[in-house]
């Protein structure tokens, strides 16, 4: 085990935005990228230097924690692992959803949490639990802190003491079962750092959300997480076997086995608990051996439906079982290719004369090189031989359905620059627009009815609105019987004041969409706070009625993050 | 959708044993048979013609239900659809439990259930819900009635009526959502009635538990079932996708959506309840389109140790998915080939002789052939291409494991035969020889401690009751951390009297050994009152304080099958 982190040490974001300080998205150099922000959302990206919000612009209102609480605190976790600084409770204050970032860069300070604790071991985190219980207040999990759902976001008429407990301190993959495959991890670990302790020992565990870099394991698993390559890993509740949870009365304990018959599943409701029914202080993940191969094979499609149907017949096969599958529609190819850096070696230049011929070629077949063509990525992995034969497989699959292969060349492209895209919404905001995104699991029945009435909805409401928009989709990762559809929009707003109304107005009319034509409120961004105007139609009066008993039955005191989820 | 049946026309267990009335085990057929049962158990079939058990030989009580409730039941599902006579009331008190059937058959009739109802339809069910509740009677929920875990067998300390709900009418494939792959089934479907209505329209819902002939699939998911294809097919959580389930408050609804993210899963606490929380009346499962060739292919291993690293190493394969995965130890591959019928085609004969050379052959190589060798079967589904390439993979990982492959023709044996196996029970009974299974989820790590430590356990047991016994153990299926193991024990009890202690001894035996080497209390045979005991020890004293507060919240007033799972 590595030596403990202190508090300061965790690594955290920027107090207004995604990520680590120093790093933004540019625009430079990308061609494509100034033109196409014009066109769509009628920006110039030219005219006007970013300025960096600067906390000192804001007046932080003072931490409401009582002096005898915080010494209680103190005595559990030291001076130095309790942060109560302005800086330390803005960025604990806010997850990463686009309310989120927007109130946070306007210094909307109204209520913030009141104080940080990071806990060094489940018994740090029993003590506290047991302050918390003991004095009253209320108790705010926070693991990389990417929510965008609002799960620890605290209540604004909240008049209790908050607390925010970072687990980032708890990091180690403390043990490997070689022969199970089990790791045993702390539940405070980022995806990197995880994904780097197993690497070196010859494991992975396969699970990258698109906040890989900024999420941790407690974290997937208290908001029901799903990543990329989930068509062969499995989502969050796939890959969490057992784990561990500080509950009021004790610690929670759910065993590693595969196959458990033990009534209604206690382990499952832990799972997306958001911190209501306790604290997850460690997991224990199905890990796996790095395969001998790993290939990214790129494929276009004429259009999305031709995508989807050749996305289908491969999740339908019984012959081949990729990694993951994955399908972006006409206009995210569009979004994808200005993207796109400016070649600069020779090598470069060479790819992309190839790519103009391939595409005059397409429009020559009766393409539309513009914005319908669809882009496909199809990750294999296993042995050589194997990774070959379903290479092949895959290969008639798509042609059958109208597409064409590309080959590992673009495939490439596509893990290199998987985890940037946070960034993109901190930088649009710098110009007014907001950029963020909205997922649903849909069932392969209705997946292009969701598709097209999404769109539908997305820009009546703009037009309502009389505003731009642009929005584009992909198709993220696929099951036997469906799959999940992962929308992106952007648009300007009009002013400060009308930000918050335009954006919900645009990100409701999705939603309801998705609820309307039977499919998810969401497919793996948790419930929070955001998600909640839908969770009735979503899991229907008795879902919600059972939920509400559950969370009043384990916390009868609203202690544990109330008000997320379900509200009370 | 075909007429619906009354009442009287829904299949029935004999009420003294399993299934059909007409159906025994034989063993004049079976030469190995006879020696085998007086060598392991010491019990001489040829010395006594088995009497079949008369109901007229006992008293049976007479139903508690008030005339006023019944008139209040039949007006909602008609005279015909109401049972209260002896044979019906005695039928639906037992399980299929080793224990059940021994009260069954010896008159153990202190609390038979008060009568039964079978309703036709979602608001029937509602309705006798709310009769239920207000009238202040117990409802026990029935579907094939094979459960061994006491799930359907009434507290004989109940001193309100009780009320069973068999949902064998409701048994219709409502539709099939051919792209989604998405069957929505009555929940009184029967096995064979829901894989006969699925084939006819060219799929299969892959879900075979031993109790296939006379379980539902509403009994399936409120048990958490697992079948002999769950390696490709799921177990019954991966395979109900959707449920409606008739609760106190309204009909619950989970969506047959892929992915879901909606805080703690409402699915996954009413899978498993045991009728805790409500009804289930319809469920919605993942099917899939039967393949072109399946094949179940025969391995001979010289030691379990040897298979388990066969086995193993299948699991892990990035190259192979097995539709599953079989390992017999060497005690039962040895009662395997005692209950192969004497070959009477000159076909059969020639291959009795093939199998003897084999044997020989084996020996010279030094294998033990009477109990240490252990048998495997590998079921393969796909197109002719994918089943031939997986065949040869699989066939250099037995070789690489010391196993040594058979082929196809026993293989073939294992689909004839395999639900046969509950019959043979009832038979030993009639010797006054208790047979019956425990089934446990281990880790590939434990698995092999595992399998030891039960014999160990089993047969200290039996020398501190100086009896005899005989214990053999599959490996059902397997996942990539672990598999499931399936035992068998079967002994002579000494008199009526002791039998159910003796029985207990072992039994318990076996399951605390289990616990203790912190594998599951049961992998999929529910919890109902005889798996209760480990309860704690299998999910934690939070877990268990989390389900009695989930049923103490749902049902305060105990109305819904009160005892099962967690008392109370």
């Amino acid at each position: 085990m590595s030596e403990r982190l202190s508090a300061r040490e965790v690594k955290r974001h920027k107090w207004w935005g995604w990520g680590l300080d120093d790093v933004t998205f540019r625009y430079d150099n990308k061609p494509a990228f100034a033109p196409l922000a014009r066109n769509k959302v009628g920006v110039d990206l030219d005219s006007k230097q970013p300025v960096e919000p600067q906390l000192s612009d804001f007046e932080v209102p003072p931490s409401r924690l009582p002096g005898a609480v915080r010494d209680l605190l103190v005595d559990v976790v030291g001076e130095e692992n309790l942060a109560d600084d302005d800086e330390y409770r803005v960025v604990h204050s806010f997850g990463r959803s686009l309310p989120d970032l927007f109130r946070a860069r306007n210094g909307h300070f109204e209520r913030l949490v009141d104080a940080i604790v990071y806990p060094v071991s489940e018994e740090e985190v029993a003590q506290i639990l047991r302050i918390v219980l003991e004095e009253d207040l209320v108790l705010i999990p926070y693991g990389g802190g990417s929510c965008i759902s609002g799960s620890v976001t605290p209540d604004v008429s909240e008049q209790r003491p908050i607390l925010t407990m970072n687990l980032g301190r708890l990091r180690e993959v403390i043990e490997i079962d070689d022969t199970a495959g089990l790791a045993r991890v702390e539940a405070g670990a980022y995806g990197p750092d995880l994904e780097e302790q197993l690497n070196a020992l010859g494991w992975t565990v396969g699970h990258f959300p698109d906040s890989f870099t900024y999420s941790t394991v407690g974290g997937w698993a208290a908001t029901r997480s799903s990543g990329m390559q989930s068509d062969k890993y499995g989502d969050i509740e796939d890959i969490v076997r057992g784990l561990r949870m500080v509950h009021p009365d004790g610690v929670a304990v759910t065993k590693p086995i595969p196959g458990r018959d033990s009534g209604p599943s206690v382990h499952e409701m832990i799972l997306g608990s958001e911190g209501r029914l306790g604290i997850i202080t460690e997991v224990t993940l199905q890990v796996h051996r790095i395969t001998p191969v790993r290939q990214v094979i790129a494929y276009m499609y004429p259009d999305w439906e031709h995508g989807i149907r050749g996305m289908h017949a491969i999740a339908r096969s019984t012959d081949v079982a990729p990694t993951f599958t994955r399908l972006s529609d006409g206009p995210e190819t569009e979004f994808s290719l200005a993207m796109v850096k400016e070649p600069t070696s020779a090598k470069g230049k060479v790819a992309a004369k190839v790519q103009d011929g391939l595409f005059a070629y397409l429009r020559s077949k009766g393409w539309d090189t513009t914005n319908e063509m669809s882009i496909s990525y199809v990750c294999f992995e296993g042995s050589k031989e194997s990774v070959e034969q379903q290479k092949g497989i895959v290969k008639k699959i798509v042609k059958n359905a109208g597409g064409i292969t590309l080959g590992a060349g673009p495939g490439a492209i596509y893990d290199q620059k998987k985890f940037d895209t946070p960034y993109l919404r901190d930088f649009l905001l710098n110009y007014q627009v907001f950029g963020d995104v909205c997922d649903t699991g849909a069932t392969w029945s209705n997946i292009n009815e969701v598709h097209t009435k999404v769109y539908d909805a997305f820009y009546a409401v703009q037009a309502e609105q009389d505003l731009p928009g642009f929005m584009f989709c992909h198709m993220s990762h696929s099951y036997h019987g469906g799959a999940c559809l992962y929308f992106t929009f952007a648009f300007p707003y009009s002013s400060d004041e009308q930000a918050l109304e335009q954006y919900y107005a645009a990100k409701n009319a999705v939603q309801q969409t998705f609820v309307d034509l039977g499919s998810t409120v969401s497919h793996h961004h948790a419930v929070g706070t955001e998600h909640q105007p839908w969770i009735t139609e979503d899991i229907g009066e008795v879902g919600v009625r059972m939920l509400n008993g559950l969370f009043a039955d384990n916390d009868p005191g609203r202690n544990l993050n109330p008000g997320k989820v379900t509200t009370p």
